[in-house]
């Protein structure tokens, strides 16, 4: 349950609420927020007789709230979340964003490179892993601070958005200086303590599904992001673990949906992680796009071949390039513009 | 490994064949064709001497077949098949087929209601169960025969193809007798006899993909009908077993441009059991198609609250008809038009 | 909702209870039994006054049944379901039950040779596919009618009782004249007139959970047996679609416990299935005994190396003879004997 | 390929080793260890000339690694590694050990009664969270480093050794200070900062299996404790993501066996998260032992009912003291005794 402040109520009203939620048998959690401060109120609600917390001074109205995650559902927000980036992107709302790049930024030849075709084909955002969470200790982790530079400079000369990941607390500092999205990765899903410093920055954070996380699991993951005052969040559905050796995981195309339904946070596909296999990142990029995704993140990379990491399922930059076209023929269809790139002024 | 005879081989020249497989320490297994006759070689066959077999009388050439499957692979066949039914439809052609109607016939009135809605709205071929595999004995089963006839029925007044589901082999005869189309369903996907039984009939088979099953469990299924000598065969990808709560089951779209890249038989997708929600249907099937899909197979209910079974996964008509607009669009931006709805003149 | 009828209850009675149930709205089911009848109540019973009922002549009590299963659930059943063989094997009593032998019949010497090593080790049950189910239509399909016979003189010389798979309704009839247990395998596991069929023999029935089968959908396949009168079903853990390599399924252990809090029925475990590596029969089938399971179900082949199917899973005779030594062991400690093996005297 | 170096290896023998590897165009890491220092070759080392390295000076042996870790093969160690506790447990030896606690450490009552009763019992390890990872931000996040102290007051009053949870690098300090074994939950097995840390502490580290990983994906999560240069790794079963409602997850029992045969390091079974059922527990516990399972991780509460996490897993003190009586028979029955408790001298 939420109880929600009018924008006048004072200290001492927020307080009141807080007090009689305690006297009433549950916990009281403060949830502050840029339009208005909340109170939630923690444990089984069922019962609650909230005319009494309607009555309080300064209370605006009393929600209820059915799901284990409260700031993150529809219930809370009905209307969609819009992730607004430096560069004009903005994500969740009618147009469907394109984020690509190559899974690890390796020099600055090939990021220097990439990025101006990624550009020119029409994504607006750039990724690229300097921090590399590899299964096996011994394979390439990543160039790290040298590689967020890189990033840093390929924005400069494409004005492209950086989205590129934090693997713990003590490196969210550092990644939030050059990201324009703070990514979180798969097997981090989990990693609470760095949600919550993600979550500090203020900055938007992409939060990808875990390996075999339930979507619950993963609104859950968000509302960790958002009970720190920051709601600029983007899921990202990349696959679930399966049994078919055809496909490296079963991409949940479903999740768009179920996600509209229950979240108003936007939520986009990574076809490329979700399949594994270059010649199937097209037709699932089509099909999440169909099936209402707000974006796509894809891996592109000038030479896949040589990639010093997932090389087999990233796409040449021709390859990304009939795909976009193909794209905004299938965002039409559905009704939703795919988004215009960047325009020569918003270039830096 | 498939060593093809040409059209002038005689039954001593295909023996030949087989006794010099044998020899060779292999299992010989003829497989009869209309085009041609060939034989298959059983076993591992990475080492085979495929020399020898070339130049025995009658052989045209030797295909090498690195799959478990072989009729069914495109190494096989590098062509799509293309499902031919009498009222015109061409399911793996490059139109897309609309396959709609109940989960389960109900009566006369329920079928002859939705059956020219369904027409109208662009189907070509009509869905139905008159035998119904309920998970409980309690559950309603079926009208049986009654219902096949009220399908024919149905066909009768809009001209629609039917496909409806045989459950045993003894069944399949009946079946036959009525339906278009004999669907064998996903908890019988490794039914072998029905499979063999089905193949015999000549008659198109559309096999769901099991609960579970793996892509080349799916296709060695189909393999059972083709190695009767009927290659009239449609896959159907209708979501796998998992374990998120939000939908019935995980819809496998992958699954689309991987069966397109290892067989050439039409593969079409079933939204509705790979959702298990109505709000989700559309959202997949339009996915779907993205994807590539040669067909979609939906559940349309005339009064979807009182449907007998599959009620909360069922679309009402309207929402049929918008979806089939949608369909139109998105097929035509992957360069596919949706099939167009049966003329007058195809009308019986 | 079950209504028992007393042992006095008249036709007439029974009659009254359906009317009775019809007009509250409800459909009736009856369930014929050897010691009592029941009428089932069909449709959500949660609002039902079933004091209505408990007034009318001829009624013994009513039972709520919160499960979609009736007669297999323990509320309808407390006390466990004991099946019996002719050769005196209990399957559910107190006695572990040790079921083995080849995956398929290949001859005369291989079933004749293996028969009497699994005898003197403990086996009371001698397992052996003379239809096979395979993946593969290529594949060694079994010896049919020809491997039922050889099973059957396996019996007549060793006293072991037969368990061997009927594949469809048709076959039951053959498989049921040489078998004491008739299988269903995990393939057929929602093959329903397979089930209803098998039922119908009155010969105890073994049902392997489906590939990815809930326990609620293993339970429902068996009650469509015990719906046809026959309560003598064996239910057996085979394993589950995993994703490692490492193992063919993931055996689920849990399985038997949660069984035996749900049903009155027998539950066994096949770790040959379950694992498919034969280095990890021996240890899970002592996991299985640890965990409660009514008895084992293993493959054993006098030459594994040699086996037409499943050799890498089947263990060489030694082998069994000493696993049995450890699961004599282990069920001791978990107050459980195992079963003797046959005296002489139950030798035919 | 590993390239062991003898004892009497000289810094610039080391150096040759790799500017060798280098030269014939692969990838060399140094491997530091106690006993030897060792150069992993990395790359595809198939068709690697291993004859070169052999004959260089200072190389002891060269190893042909097959599997994509390392350091936690059998085929590095061929003998088990036991990781011995300042208490005097030996996790890994022949002895069966018993780790047991509640689930979080709520308080100094909470804590101080139940460790006495556990060793008792016979457990010789504590287990108790202090920061828990919880899937809602709004739940109870454990007392933190006052869980520490309770625990090590715990210690001090009975002897057994401590193993707690550590969420992020930044806490491995302030939790080794405390624990003698740190724990990698499951959310964090693919935290690899994380346990990059955990190693370089020197403690013993348990590292529970993933949600949805693979055994290949544990294992090269220790490999990257190992790769930091200890080897005092335990993993942990702990129950797999599956879709029966009847459990919380699958516990993959096989993965003892299978582990036993890929690695050298211990493996014990978590069967209170692996079911989430209190009944569940025991049946579990005793098929863990009975495969083969180094050590059990369960829960248990001075008053499950109540308890702030967890309480429908955990077991009362009594029926944990019940299920160690009957694991005693299960371990003696395959050969392995549990471990005798703490004795009056063990206890500080």
């Amino acid at each position: 349950m939420l109880v929600v402040m009018s924008h006048s109520a004072s200290p001492g009203d927020v307080a009141g609420v807080v007090a009689t939620i305690r006297d009433m048998g549950y916990e009281a959690r403060e949830i502050p927020g840029k339009q208005r401060v909340a109170i939630g109120l923690i444990g089984n609600d069922g019962k609650v007789d909230s005319g009494r917390l309607e009555a309080l001074p300064g209370v605006l109205q009393v929600i209820h709230v059915t799901q284990p995650y409260k700031q993150v559902s529809r219930e809370w927000r009905p209307e969609p979340t819009i992730v607004q980036l430096a560069n004009g992107t903005r994500i969740g709302g009618p147009e469907v964003v394109l984020m690509a790049g190559p899974c690890s930024v390796e020099s600055a030849a090939q990021i220097l490179d990439i990025a101006p075709a990624l550009r020119a084909a029409g994504a607006t955002v750039l990724r690229g892993g300097a921090f590399k969470p590899r299964t096996s200790p011994y394979s390439f982790q990543g160039l790290g601070v040298e590689g967020l530079e890189l990033l840093a400079r390929a924005r400069a000369e494409t004005g492209l958005a950086i989205v590129t990941e934090a693997m713990e607390s003590a490196m969210v500092e550092v990644v939030a200086e050059y990201a324009d999205i703070i990514q979180i990765g798969a097997r981090n899903m989990q990693n609470y303590p760095l949600l919550r410093r993600a979550g500090r920055t203020g900055k938007p954070v992409l939060i990808k599904r875990g390996m075999a996380a339930t979507i619950n699991e993963l609104l859950l993951s968000a509302e960790y992001v958002l009970a720190e005052g920051n709601d600029q969040v983007i899921l990202c559905e990349r696959g679930i673990r399966g049994y078919d050796e055809h496909t490296r995981n079963v991409l949940d195309i479903a999740a768009v949906p179920v996600i509209h339904s229950l979240s108003h946070l936007p939520i986009v596909v990574d076809p490329s992680h979700g399949t594994g296999v270059r010649a199937k990142v097209a037709p699932m990029a089509l099909a999440a796009i169909a099936a209402g995704a707000d974006g796509l993140l894809i891996e592109v990379h000038p030479d896949p071949d040589h990639a010093l990491s997932d090389g087999a399922q990233s796409l040449w930059p021709a390859q990304f390039e009939q795909l976009v076209a193909q794209a905004r023929g299938v965002a039409r269809a559905v009704g939703r513009p795919l988004m215009a790139g960047l325009t020569a002024t918003q270039q830096s």
